[in-house]
């Protein structure tokens, strides 16, 4: 059974404060076991639960804010843009991809990929 | 080999442009041999070239506007949101659904995707 509209819509609001303000195991968990994540698309696709920690893991000291742009939710599935801005120094680095996710019965994240490239990125 | 970024680019902006104001040919000629569409995700999957044609005839008399709000192109696919106006007596009905494509060597659309439920239609 597909999960509901509003268990979805709060996993990926919870997504993204975490990916923002949380920690590497706080995202983890919010993903089923067997899940797995390519971000961006055409890249390696992970598939252990070690490699998406890793993933975070490396965000995870960033100073980063992050807000949900846009989210739709179909039949268990969704996809939504959020803004993720990254302080540097002096530099700020915007980036605001568009997500697809699927979702098992829970909510929980069972596959993740992230639509964005380079050419999206601003830089100010 | 995949599409390049640009071409992509200008095929979903042709996309957007055609629901508002195309016709169902226009829009179907986008679409490469053996394409499918998903609208919205959840439904039947229409892979014939007669089922996508009517899926698009069915809105072509409608008085609508069209506008892409974001796109972004990874690895020879791409996630886009645009809004969709229509005016139906006195009428608003706006609805923004997030779309994701698959794309042949020349930019045609080989698979589409649209993330949306009534419950993203805005009525005023």
């Amino acid at each position: 059974m597909a999960a509901e509209r509003d268990q979805i819509l709060e996993t990926i609001q919870r997504y993204v404060d975490l990916v923002g303000k949380g920690t590497a195991d706080e995202i983890l968990a919010l993903y089923a076991e067997g899940a797995t994540v390519e971000d961006p698309v055409g890249t390696d696709v992970r598939t252990t639960r070690e490699s998406i920690r890793e993933f975070y893991a490396s965000i995870e000291p960033l100073e980063q804010e992050s807000r949900l742009v846009s989210a739709r939710v179909a039949a268990g599935e969704a996809a939504f843009q959020f803004e993720l801005v990254t302080r540097v120094g002096d530099q700020t680095y915007t980036l605001a991809p568009i997500d697809v996710m699927t979702f098992d019965e829970d909510g929980r994240i069972t596959t993740m990929r992230a639509f964005w490239s380079d050419a999206d990125m601003e830089i100010s």
